[in-house]
């Protein structure tokens, strides 16, 4: 359990206060953290994904994978088939509906809460972590998973609050690499641009506080947030973060024509209405 | 008065009570909104910037121009030459210190504060809008203004709470450019981009709750803010905003490279890791 695992534990407790939870961490200092903050019922300490061979999964109504796709990738050969149902919380979703795809006895459905934090770590737990968030639910095809099944793992993430939308495993892959995958990597260059710039670099230690306004600093805040995941979440969307990337670079090329050139006649303030407007449409921002 | 000089007017009424304050607005309801609420002494309703040939400016003890770029230069030629000090509020700067070198006998000093709203209008007032912020200071070398006038108005800007730095007007365009100007045309851009994108549109529209995450919600919060001011930073700072989205381009367009070849050898975890504590220098994150 790490950030998303303590704060979906956090929230089962308070939803379901006689929940049982049984929590797996990577390092005994998470542990330490789990057992004094009470945030499961039993914590073990695994670093080999083959552990997971041993556990009684049968014993469970529900388990949730909060590990990273890569990760899940190599842990579902040696899954217990068992009529548990078994989601995962990951950000990019083919490769890891492709491994499950070779074990269509495994009750799978896949999940992608889309919530988070820039902080790391159980000590980043926040119960109310998935209130009024989105869920999207990615089924398998292939997998074994029930009606009965998808029906408790609608009910596990609305009691929590979350609001559900389904998607194919593709589909989810593609809008996230523009909605949020590509969106990282544009903050995370953004900084490591201005910071290249020589004078940028020199007044912003020289001056007081920092010169980047608001602006900047809403556009850098994710910038590098969890290089781990991040990392994975690159090796396992490769294709569809470059397609969305290619395409920024060639929008942004086309912008940097039009303000080349003063003679295009751009209506810049009609440009920045309209950019305006799809902002509220895919924020919904009021 | 729009929404930084009705802010300015809450702020120093909050802190210097007793100061006769006049405002300026455009429209009919501005004034009516500032007359209602009280934001200022008094209020005239102009369109022309010429007006200002016939105001008594001798008789205040500090003038500030919250109205854009392109429309001080506009006014320069027609204020009135007395000793009264003023300053600007422009988020570009070579353009108004270029119009103000022509007028060496006004005491004039450029202000930039560093903060702002994406919200338009007196209505969207924020009497604390300046306090904990930066307001950079720029010296016109050729106007008449003295040191007396420097003291005054770092008093005046130090007063309402604001921390102060002093820069030229080319580094200021420079710097700006990298972290505000383009950081608001790519905020902008980015939001276009995912829109255009066919899945994107349609699944965001299907979704309970939009798709996108607090990461592009953070992202894209500046894109297409005031548009009419925004234009005119880009007609006022078009070649330093040029070179820093060129700069920003070739930079993607090697990042492309890297994702494309997974052969690279890259260090993602590295460059994420890079770009937070980039971040963190630029933007003081805690």
């Amino acid at each position: 359990m790490g950030m998303m695992g303590s704060s979906l534990a956090s929230a089962v407790q308070r939803t379901w206060p006689e929940t049982w939870i049984e929590s797996v961490v990577r390092s005994e200092s998470s542990a330490a953290f789990i057992k004094e903050f009470r945030l499961a019922n039993a914590v073990q300490v695994h670093t080999d994904v083959r552990a997971i061979q041993d556990f009684d999964l049968q014993s469970f109504d529900l388990v949730v994978l909060g590990i990273p796709p890569a990760k899940i990738i190599e842990m579902v050969p040696h899954l217990p088939i068992t009529q548990t149902l078994i989601t995962d919380m990951s950000s990019t979703r083919r490769q890891v509906h492709a491994a499950f795809d070779q074990r269509p006895a495994i009750h799978f459905i896949g999940s992608h809460p889309m919530c988070g934090s820039e902080k790391q770590g159980p000590q980043a737990a926040q119960a109310d972590l998935f209130h009024d968030k989105l869920c999207l639910l990615i089924e398998n095809p292939s997998s074994a998973a029930t009606t009965v099944d998808l029906q408790l793992l609608r009910r596990f993430w609305s009691g929590l609050g979350m609001l559900l939308y389904t998607m194919s495993s593709g589909m989810h892959d593609e809008v996230l690499a523009y909605l949020s995958h590509a969106p990282h990597l544009i903050s995370s260059l953004l900084t490591l641009w201005a910071g290249s710039n020589q004078h940028v670099a020199s007044a912003s230690k020289l001056s007081p506080i920092p010169i980047s306004g608001g602006g900047f600093k809403s556009m850098s805040r994710i910038a590098g947030s969890n290089p781990e995941m991040w990392n994975d979440v690159l090796q396992t969307n490769r294709d569809h973060i470059l397609g969305s990337l290619q395409e920024f670079h060639s929008q942004l090329g086309r912008l940097i024509q039009l303000i080349q050139d003063p003679e295009s006649g751009h209506d810049w303030q009609s440009w920045f209405q309209k950019s305006r407007q799809e902002r509220d449409q895919l924020c919904n921002w009021d």
